[in-house]
């Protein structure tokens, strides 16, 4: 099991995040490359500090949309998704070759993962823009949706993903962050679920139901206040528990 | 002898240079990297069209500065410049993959070119940041200035350019903008003097003595009106005089 | 009847449409505030050039994304969309100030027009906007479309405008410009619509009917080519046939 | 005696300090105007908080540099320079408008602010911005710098200030940063330092030497931990001493 962070997403004077201490306990860290979050600099710095402790590295690409850290829709034209796409995995690419690491994952951020989930224009951008410019990326997705299947027709390889402090609808659909009980807050309770998740490949929803989930990587939210707490409530469950926690993509080359 | 220009440079729906023609002329691309201008998705229509011309490609890295068009000197920490021209390569390499080409060189832009032709901190930045991510990778700087020095001690390869439609002082420097006679615009006196360039390896100063200047590559501006004319007369003249015309690195892997 | 254009859209180095040209023509110029286009310099002179001639000022504000010139649907939320409408109509304000002008109306932009017309909650917050901070503003709107009696419930004046180089359809609303003949590019027959619609209150739908069009200025669009040639048409015209022009809202101080 | 502080210098999802509490302490806010900080939702929640306790609001205008938090030198020609400031002044009128209060100061950020301190060209360059647009407008500057003079010579109103938790040379004049003993970190310490500057006019510089400073105002930061604990202790202490308080310029018009 891979347990992933969305890190690198200071701006300039800007701090955001803990992405020292994250990154001691996560697999997976989805970089941001620029567009909703990141100066280079800053992205650099955790490049190194990702290389140093063999975490592997994502790109964490979004809208180019600053002020609203990438989280609202966007209507971009397939010309200019694909262009914004691709720059944003190559930018990665150049840092994280200066900081003797490199990228082995694509993890789209905030609107642009939710639109890509469920629409096939946009989806079909984003793929083919890695493909296009290396087909050796693996694509995280949101466990149970189309964007994985889309992916895989086109030849490229997925990873699915479930999100450790949301709760899910009995379709198996995230809660809506506006409803009550959407976001889980306590560390054990969170702990525990997702220990159940990786034993069992089965979750409780909202409605106390149990679901199938199927999920090659646990995300654990970087950036709010207690993520680090919580992650690290995770991966000791996980550990106590003896699951095996690494990559799904390996830093090293192959 | 190379012939290199200014690519890239529209933004969005503004306009700037006409690239298609541009690259029937040249045999090397400067292209921009979204800093001081240039769109991901415009970036990547001016870098297909090299691809299909077997034009080379450049990183035209600039300062973060697009209202200013690059063309403000800027303070950046190294660690901010180091990282911004990483960032800007590392960009330009995504979209040249996708384009079916490559980048083999990199020509600072603007504020930033002339800034490192004379200062060793800033010169010292940015060949630090080529050689942690691409060592391969070529400079290329303004003829007869310290940066080739300095570059050149550390490793790299460089490459020196003369620009056509400007003026000399005796020193081998260029005249400043402001000053009368710094720019030439007419095409025919252009090409008289880069086609005597390329023969004797001497130019005529301002002041009309002959002063010795050493360059690989002839720069044509791409941004001014008639700047196609002007590149087209040179390129006229050169292969009238049977001068070979070919860029310093191939865009095809060696 | 008053006859705008969109203005003030050159960025930095980059160059859009014909200011002076344009303000010789129309009555009305709506002026980029400088979040899908303008910068403060390029403002200032277009401000400038618009006090001269004694032509109305309009904040053109926008979505705040340049690259896409504020041409893409965005989902800002009431508080973001609230603040960046009152901040692109202050910011007007100090340099019309500056100018020795001043703002007298407010027409939104791109995708924000186009949003607002018919979508209620970011409407209300424009219209929210403009009230908060300057309540004598007009508001300019598309003819025929709900925001003018939103706006007009709330207490703004509003004007309607209609697009000179447009169809439209049977129900009055434009042809969307991906259709066949949703736009038109011969000036003459421009000039005759307008001075028909001016004339009857009527005008002909694409499919050949009359329909009705309240409209109390006319729109000519001032960044494609050939544009100050298609306002001059329609002025000539309209000069010839006596109708008067002139601001529905006059620059200087009541 | 006036107590200033910058606030409104958080960016969309970023954070950066407190300005509920700050308001609570100090006397005047130098508001970020969205150049080098500040974006409008963001601004106008800190405008609103300023109305509510009578806190006067001047604009803190930057370059524009927002990853470089506006602290690096940036070299704009004077039409930039002049559009820059006041686009940025009327943005924040604009909004001022909007939370029931004004702008009646300006107090250039950063690089902009250390520049203009002793640069004759930019410095005029911002005094013509504010008489084009605003002559009504304080200039807050460095006390014991050129620029006061430069600006009461054009007919401006200024008000000098001095940093509490800065050290200064035996000229009066900012130790920079780098150096040793720079900056000040003990509250108890600026709180005597502040208090013996209002009392006696005298500061005791680095070496130990008294100088004399006329200062209108004390600047206390807010972006640096421990900011509120320290302005809250320099406040507590004039409180004590029967220092009255209260801003130069009152937010309620004249």
């Amino acid at each position: 099991m891979d347990l992933n962070s969305d890190l690198g997403e200071s701006y300039g004077a800007w701090r955001m995040g803990d992405d020292a201490r994250m990154l001691d306990v996560v697999t997976s860290a989805n970089v941001a490359c620029g567009f909703h979050a990141g100066d280079p600099a800053g992205i650099l710095d955790t490049l190194r500090a990702a290389a140093d402790r063999g975490v592997a590295v994502g790109a964490h690409v979004g809208y180019p949309d600053r002020v609203g850290f990438g989280r609202r829709k966007l209507d971009p034209t397939s010309r200019e998704l694909v262009g914004d796409v691709i720059y944003q995995i190559g930018a990665l690419q150049g840092l994280a070759a200066a900081a003797g690491t490199r990228v082995t994952y694509v993890k789209p951020h905030g609107a642009l993962y939710n639109t890509i989930a469920q629409d096939l224009r946009q989806a079909t951008d984003v793929i083919s823009a890695i493909l296009a410019m290396d087909p050796s990326l693996v694509l995280m997705g949101l466990a149970g949706t189309p964007i994985l299947d889309w992916a895989r027709e086109r030849g490229l390889r997925v990873v699915s993903e479930a999100f450790a402090d949301r709760a899910y609808t009995p379709q198996g659909v995230l809660v809506s962050r506006g409803e009550p009980g959407a976001v889980l807050t306590d560390p054990a309770q969170v702990a525990d679920r997702m220990l159940g998740l990786v034993q069992t490949g089965r979750i409780t929803a909202i409605d106390g139901s149990q679901i199938h989930l199927r999920a090659d990587s646990i995300c654990v939210h970087g950036d709010s206040p207690g993520a680090v707490v919580m992650a690290q409530a995770v991966r000791a469950r996980l550990d106590a528990a003896g699951v095996s926690l690494k990559a799904f993509a390996s830093p090293v080359g192959t």
